[in-house]
């Protein structure tokens, strides 16, 4: 769902650098465990699974074909061999009930426009007593110094671009009414924040810059193009976002992840 | 600056219980340090400091004589002896320069015209190589699910007549370069986010419920009074941040603490 353009690649490169650590320190899949990846888009956090969880099997799978080779590609190009690749649909996955032990969801929820069905969907593949791990942003949830109204102008046309397509964009704080409504057990949500300023540069061009701002940037024509902003008000709010990347500007964001088990009962 | 209420009073109880943790497990202050906690109010925090850092000396100052008495029985209750009380304005404290190895600020700036003055003002009593520890909040941080525009405006009232009193309450994302500009060293901010749902009870009641809203709740007459919101409105945005504490609710704050150190040629 993610990386059809070339710049859009490289961003999801920068950001899945960046936070590699803060999003994934915590997930580690047991030696021949078998994990299912669900809309691995080009490979950003497939990588970083195969990479974290060595002797595990994942499988990674996306709806959409030029994205699953690219992802093939890259984690060929990393070295990893436990990864296995397949087309098929969130909705309509091509495995036996409990087939795997453990699903793994980032940054697709976001897209989907019930969610609460894609859980399911996803459940019905878990083995009971198996582990769900969801990762979600929150646009609603970036804040920043100075403050600018054409920057969070900017922020809310990607919000309304997304929830014409279908999506939430800011769905990271209702993962967990989600997760339970799915039927999902021990739901447990923490939030992971970005908090950029001069003392972390790294931050602050990797995520401030290369990531957020980047992102928002890409969708400036369609949202000039779809009437949501005139050209002049976005050029000013993108402006006043790089502003946030100066030696005196801050800029919070935060991520979503929750982690949930089957219950042994199951719900097949 | 605070706690003129007993409503108040009771709020700022639950509010440092439930925040203990979360703000001041990092803060320790070694056996003899002399410590100036500058705006102790009525001692919410201070019983804290003292019970933390059971061998430092504080000195706790304040320039409502109401609140000193108050924080003065609180630390008596509690039973801590190492607190000495003196009313002082923090423009003008009564100490020679250099007087303290550390200076500790909590939910102190945002009331304050022009934070950066204070920040020079309590640097000239801190000696060289000595520490600054500043806390605060930020309104613009809350976010929740239910999302309400009512919720919203009610929040945006309390950002509004902090401001009208010549206050910032959206100060914690600033704390970095405020330090910075008051001239001090090694500033490090770190977030502390507050994130409920309904898998952390104690959380919804202490935080969401008891402090959060409680404080909206608390500046109601002053929002309608001042015409910033229709009694209507107002009403559904209380109804609206209580309804973020039931069960398939979530509710984001975040806290923002800044260390900093004095530089050891001085600025006094």
């Amino acid at each position: 769902m993610h990386g059809y353009s070339d710049r859009e690649r490289v961003r999801l490169t920068d950001q899945a650098t960046v936070l590699t650590e803060l999003l994934h320190a915590d997930t580690r899949y047991a030696p021949g465990a078998r994990v299912l990846e669900a809309g691995c888009g080009t490979g950003a956090q497939t990588v970083i699974l195969a990479h974290n969880s060595p002797r595990a099997a994942f499988t990674s799978v996306d709806v959409a074909p030029g994205s699953l080779a690219e992802a093939r590609t890259r984690v060929r190009a990393a070295g990893h061999a436990n990864v296995s690749f397949l087309r098929a649909d969130l909705y309509d996955l091509p495995f036996p009930p409990a087939h795997f032990d453990h699903v793994f969801v980032c940054f697709v929820l976001e897209h989907v426009p019930d969610p609460v069905a894609a859980l399911v969907a996803l459940t019905r593949v878990l083995r009971p007593g198996g582990s769900l791990t969801v990762i979600e942003g929150d646009h609603g949830s970036a804040y920043f110094h100075p403050d600018s109204a054409h920057a969070r102008r900017a922020i809310q046309c990607l919000v309304d671009l997304q929830r014409r397509s279908g999506g939430d964009s800011l769905i990271g704080r209702r993962l967990y009414p989600l997760l339970v409504r799915a039927g999902l057990r021990d739901v447990t949500v923490s939030p992971r924040m970005v908090y950029a300023d001069a003392s972390r540069p790294a931050v602050v061009d990797g995520f401030t810059r290369r990531t957020f701002t980047a992102m928002v940037e890409g969708v400036g024509e369609q949202a000039v193009g779809q009437g949501l902003v005139d050209a002049a008000g976005w050029a000013a709010g993108i402006r006043d976002l790089y502003r946030t990347a100066e030696d005196d500007g801050t800029f919070c964001y935060t991520f979503f992840k929750a982690l949930a088990s089957v219950s042994p009962a199951g719900r097949c």
